[in-house]
C-alpha cells in the first residue's frame, strides 16, 4: 500500500519546476494532472509560487476546483491576489463552494470591494452562503472571523444510537470532528462530547448523561490573541465559539491558532528589528522600503540629536579632555544594547502573562541587575582607558558614567513598555528602533554630563 | 447544566491566592479541596507558582495524584523543579502513573541523574514503566523525545466491527483519539483511519479497504523543527512516528509542536535582543546577568574599537572636518539599525523556508534596497548639515559617507545569516548585537574613510 519514503519533508527541486512548466507549455494535460496529483496540495502550491502568473493560473483552470481551492489557501498571499484576479467571479464562487467557511470567508474578504458581493451572489448552496456572509461581519481580530461553521452538534434529549445515525450525515462535511457539541433546544452550548465517549457508550443512553458538562468556549467578539491564549494554555484542539446568549455559533480549530500564534510572533520579531510592517523577503524593493524607512528615519533624527547635544559640549571638553568624544559610540552601543534587552524581557512577559508585581518593584530590579553588569563592565572599561591614556581621572569619568548610562538605558527599557502595556498600546514597538534611539540620546547626555561633574570643568 | 462565566479567561487574583493561603495556614483540608476542584489543572498551577514552596508542597502533597500530576506539569519549571526535591521517589513514581508517556518522560528528565533511576524503578505498571524508558534515550531535539506511546493502533485484517469492539478498550488510555494507525502484521504503518470514517463504515467491511494509505509520518531521529513545520504545513493534529524500518513507534500531537514553535520564537526573539539563555522576567537577578552580559561585553570591545578608529582619524579631521567626530553616534546608529533590519528579515525567511534564488541575487536586491533607502536619508543629513554648518563640501561628504554605510550595512546584514546558514550553524545568533557592533565598526570606519577622500585631506 504506502511506499516508503526517503523523507517526509516535499522537496522543491528546479527539475521539477521545470517539468511543470514544459507540460504547461506543451500543454500537455494528462501529464500535467498526473505529476501533480501526485503531490499535497501544500506542495502544488509551493510549486506554483515559483511559477510564472500565467502558467499558475493554467494550472488552477486546469485541476478539478476540490483540488485547487485547497491550492490557492496555501499559495503565498500576493501569488493568490494575482491568480483570483485571471479567475471569474463563476470560477472563484466554485472555488470557494469547496471551502470550509473560514477559509471561503477569508478568501473572499482579500478580493477587492466590488468584486465581493459579485462572487457571493454566485455561490449556489444557499447555506453556505449565508454563512461566509455571517462570517465575514465579523472584525478582524475577534474570534468570529476566525471561526467555521462547520460542526458537530446534538441535542441533549437524544440517544447514543440516535445520535450516531445521525452525525454520520453531519460529519461528511466536517473534515475533522474534535468534539461533539451538546446543545438544549434553544441552540444553547450546554455540554461536549468526543467520539471515542460515544463509541464506549451504550447505544440506549441518553446524551445528556454521557456529555460533559465543563466545556470551554469563547465569545465570538473576544480578542484572537486571548483565543490563542486560552486554547495554548488548556491544550484544547478546539474550541466553540457562542455568542452573549450562549448560542452555539461555529468552532475555532488548533491550526488556525498556530497561524496565529506564528503571525504574532513574526510581527513581535520584526518590530524588534524596526520593521513596520508584514514583509518578507521576497516582497518588492519599494514594499520593503516602506517598511524599514520610518524607524530609519527615527534614528536619523536620533542621530541628529547626538550631534547637538556633542556640538554643545565641545567647548567643554575641547582640549585634553577631547578623548571622551571618541567614547561616544561605546557609551551609544551599551545604552542601545542594554536598553532593546530589558525591554525585549517585559515585552516577552507580557506576552506570555509571567510578568507579576509592581512597576516599581521591577524597576529596582532592573536598576540592581544593571548596577551590576554596568560596574563589571565599567571596570574593564577603566582599565583600558587608564593603561592606554595613563590618565587615572579621564578613565574614572568614563567608567563612572556607563554604570550611570546602564541604570538609565535598563530603566527606560523596562518602564516605556510596561506603561505602554498600561495603557492598552501593544508594548512591542517599544524595543529596537524605538528604544535604542531613545537611550543613545539619554545616553549620550548622561555620558557628557557626569563626566564633566567628575573631570570639574 | 453548564454555569454562565462572565469571561473565559482565568484571573488571578489576590484574593484567591491569600483564600488558598488561608486554608494552607488553618489546615482545612476540605475547603482548600473543594476550592481547587473548580480550577482547570493549568489555573491550579498557576496559583501554586505564586504561593510559597512549602504552601505549594502542603497542596500537591493534599490533592489526588491523577490531578497533581497534571499541575506538576503545568507549573513553571524552575517551581516544579523545587517542589519535587520535597516529594519521595515513590511519590513521584505515583505522579508519573498518571501522566502520559511523553509528559512522565519529560518530567523525569528533568530530576537529577541520582534520582532518575530511583524513581523509575518505583514505577509499579510494568509497561509504563518500559515506554518510559524507551523514551528517555531518545536525543533532545528528535522526533522521539517529543512522542507518545499512547495512541490507537488496528491491524489491516481486522474487519469495521472487530475494530470498534477492539479499540474501546485502547481509547480509554488515550486522552485524545486523532488518528487511528493501521498496521500491518510486521507492525509497520501502512495507512491510517478516522474514528468519523470507522462509524461511516459499513460493520463488516475490511480495514484494509477503508483505511488511507496516504499517511505522513517522521522517523523518530527526525528534528523536532522539522516535525513542527511539516504538522504546521499540512495542518496536521497528531503524526505517526517510525523507525527505519517504518515500525509504528509513537506519535506527536499538535500541542507539543505548539509548545516548540512558542518556544523556538521565544528563543529568537531574545537572540535579536542580545540575550543568549532561555531567561524570563522573573528569574534571578544572577541568571538575568550571565544571559545578558556576554553581548554587552561583545558591545563594549566594539565600541573600544569604534574609539580606536576615532583617535586614529583625530589628527585628519582636527581643525574644520572636527564636527564629523560629532556625527559618528549617527553613522553607528544607522549602520546597526540596517544591519539588524535585513538580518531579521533573511532569518526569518530562512525559519519560514521562503529564501530562495542565489545569495548574489540577494545581495543585489539589498544592495538596490539600501541604495534607495540610504539615498533618502543622505538627502535630509545633507540639508540638515547644510543649513546649519553652511558648507556644502562637508555636508557632502558626511551624506555620501552616509549611502556608503548603509549600503555596507545592509550587506553584512544579509550576507552574515546567509552564511551562517549555509554553514549549518542557527542564522539566529547574527542578529541583535552581533550585526549592531560589526556595523557600528564597520560604518564608523568607512564613514571616516570616505570622508577624508572627498574632502581630500
Amino acid at each position: 500500500m504506502i511506499e516508503e519514503k526517503e523523507n517526509i519533508q516535499f522537496e522543491l527541486t528546479d527539475e521539477l519546476i521545470e517539468q511543470v512548466e514544459l507540460y504547461v507549455e506543451t500543454q500537455n494535460d494528462k501529464e500535467l494532472k498526473r505529476l501533480l496529483n501526485d503531490y499535497h496540495h501544500a506542495d502544488v502550491a509551493e510549486i506554483l509560487d515559483e511559477l510564472d502568473l500565467e502558467d499558475s493560473v493554467y494550472v488552477i483552470k486546469l485541476l478539478d476546483s476540490e483540488t485547487t481551492s485547497d491550492i490557492l489557501m496555501e499559495l503565498d498571499e500576493d501569488i493568490r491576489e494575482k491568480v483570483l484576479k485571471h479567475l471569474s467571479a463563476k470560477e472563484i464562487a466554485e472555488e470557494i463552494e469547496e471551502l470550509d467557511t473560514d477559509d471561503a470567508a477569508d478568501m473572499i474578504a482579500e478580493l477587492p470591494e466590488e468584486r465581493q458581493a459579485e462572487v457571493i451572489s454566485k455561490i449556489e448552496d444557499n447555506e453556505h452562503r449565508e454563512e461566509i456572509t455571517e462570517l465575514l461581519a465579523y472584525d478582524e481580530d475577534t474570534a468570529g472571523s476566525l471561526m467555521a461553521k462547520e460542526l458537530v452538534k446534538v441535542y441533549e434529549t437524544w440517544t447514543v444510537a440516535g445520535c450516531l445515525r445521525r452525525i454520520r450525515g453531519q460529519a461528511k462535511d466536517v473534515t475533522r470532528v474534535h468534539s461533539i457539541y451538546v446543545v438544549n433546544k434553544e441552540e444553547k452550548l450546554i455540554g461536549r462530547l468526543s467520539l471515542k465517549d460515544l463509541i464506549v457508550a451504550k447505544s440506549e443512553q441518553k446524551i445528556s448523561d454521557i456529555a460533559k458538562d465543563n466545556v470551554d468556549f469563547v465569545n465570538v467578539i473576544d480578542d484572537v490573541e486571548d483565543v490563542a491564549k486560552v486554547m495554548a494554555k488548556y491544550d484544547l484542539e478546539a474550541i466553540p465559539v457562542v455568542d452573549d446568549e450562549q448560542t452555539l455559533l461555529g468552532r475555532i480549530t488548533i491550526d488556525d491558532i498556530v497561524d496565529v500564534l506564528k503571525e504574532e510572533a513574526d510581527k513581535d520579531y520584526q518590530l524588534a528589528a524596526g520593521i513596520t510592517q508584514d514583509v518578507e523577503a521576497d516582497d518588492s524593493i519599494l514594499e520593503l522600503t516602506r517598511a524599514r524607512l520610518p524607524w530609519l528615519f527615527l534614528g536619523l533624527v536620533g542621530g541628529v540629536g547626538a550631534f547637538l547635544i556633542m556640538e554643545g559640549f565641545e567647548e567643554a571638553f575641547k582640549g585634553k579632555a577631547f578623548v571622551l568624544f571618541f567614547f561616544t559610540p561605546l557609551i551609544a552601543a551599551m545604552a542601545g544594547n542594554v536598553g532593546v534587552q530589558s525591554s525585549a524581557i517585559i515585552v516577552q512577559g507580557l506576552a506570555n502573562d509571567d510578568v507579576k508585581g509592581s512597576i516599581n518593584s521591577r524597576l529596582i530590579k532592573e536598576m540592581l541587575l544593571a548596577a551590576l553588569n554596568g560596574t563589571i563592565l565599567a571596570l574593564f572599561l577603566f582599565l583600558f582607558v587608564w593603561a592606554t591614556k595613563g590618565d587615572f581621572t579621564t578613565a574614572l569619568a568614563i567608567s563612572t558614567s556607563l554604570i550611570a548610562v546602564i541604570i538609565v538605558a535598563g530603566l527606560i527599557g523596562t518602564f516605556v513598555p510596561l506603561f505602554l502595556d498600561k495603557r492598552g498600546i501593544d508594548p512591542a514597538i517599544a524595543t529596537g528602533p524605538f528604544i535604542t534611539t531613545s537611550n543613545d540620546i539619554f545616553g549620550i547626555l548622561i555620558y557628557f554630563w557626569i563626566a564633566r561633574l567628575i573631570l570639574g570643568i
